[in-house]
């Protein structure tokens, strides 16, 4: 029997601005660690991809640690090759700097603005998407404010997922989350209410997964 | 005798650029904690005015949760006529989008570019400053990467505060630090090195406090 690795990105990521200031979001890592949890009870091994959290994952899973998304996103794709799939339920910040000052920003006066220009990050679980092998799966979490069905389904496509969480921001550092699952032909399958790890058993039991 | 009543701030504060994203940093609040201990063995009676922080606060010390720098000046402000002392530890972030966005901001390529228009604080220890009362005193912190002497003098100055205490980045979220503390008339009087425990107390030791 062949080792069934999967690999879960978790937690937030930061974006430096300067040695001190980042932009980043409040994902706490919880779902990741309910995941892997859930996924190390069900056999699997578990590689984790965290960005900065401050909970404690399974002694079990393999711990990866990084902190902006370019380091989540090559962290992901130096294991996703020998993985069968992939659960993203990291936020990985979108945007970055698209300049860091080595020397702290200083505010002169309480009058003082600051300009700061984004950039666009990569998309993990698009570029995972894009590399997936026969038999290998990934699942994608959306959190919207607004149109959320139609944005969700329009990240299913085009990060090529085979199913998406779609959660709202109250799901963020929460203990507690309502979600609906998405399949790969865009319709519901799911609706959840309940704790992460609820949630997680759920989204593990999602068929058809390694069929 | 009377309560001598400390207010100390701690941990970070968060700037919230839409529902989700939020500029930081990566205070711990684990130098406020070590203070307020420090504090409560004392005598003092601590109230810690806290950014979001993962660590736990001593039971005996009143905390106030915020989130904004707004909030946190608030906080203080509310409280500062009460109290002997102020040490200021807290990050809180110099800098606020001027807008916040109800809705989550999306990318919709990845070419896509944002522009962050960002304006100035109410600066904390300064207000502190400008309204200290007799006997009243206030330490504040300035971590510096360039000229790190000259703009803590510059700061000890413009905030009016009795102390200023420099450390430099790598405090961020460490055990251990080394700082310098530099008095109302701009002598470095104490070089620390070590955890912030013993950091903690040296700085609760600094005279003439409460003469």
């Amino acid at each position: 029997m062949t080792v069934r690795r999967l690999l879960i990105t978790s937690g937030p990521t930061r974006e430096y601005l300067d040695p001190v200031r980042y932009f980043s979001n409040g994902s706490s890592g919880q779902m990741g660690r309910a995941l892997a949890t859930a996924a190390i009870d069900q056999g699997y091994e578990v590689i984790i991809v965290s960005g900065p959290v401050s909970i404690e994952y399974p002694d079990d899973a393999t711990v990866v640690r990084v902190v902006s998304t370019q380091q989540m996103h090559d962290a992901v794709m130096n294991v996703w090759p020998e993985c069968i799939g992939l659960i993203a339920a990291a936020a990985p910040s979108d945007f970055r700097p698209a300049q860091y000052s080595k020397s702290k920003i200083k505010k002169s006066s309480d009058s003082d603005r600051l300009s700061i220009e984004m950039v666009s990050n990569v998309d993990i679980v698009a570029e995972a998407g894009k590399r997936k092998s026969e038999g290998q799966w990934t699942i994608g979490f959306a959190l919207e404010t607004d149109n959320a069905i139609e944005n969700a389904l329009a990240k299913l496509k085009r990060k090529n997922t085979d199913f998406i969480v779609l959660n709202d921001p109250t799901a963020i550092d929460a203990n507690e989350s309502s979600v609906r699952i998405i399949d790969g032909d865009g319709e519901i399958t799911d609706s959840i209410s309940g704790s992460k790890q609820v949630i997680a058993a759920r989204i593990l039991a999602l068929k058809p997964l390694e069929q």
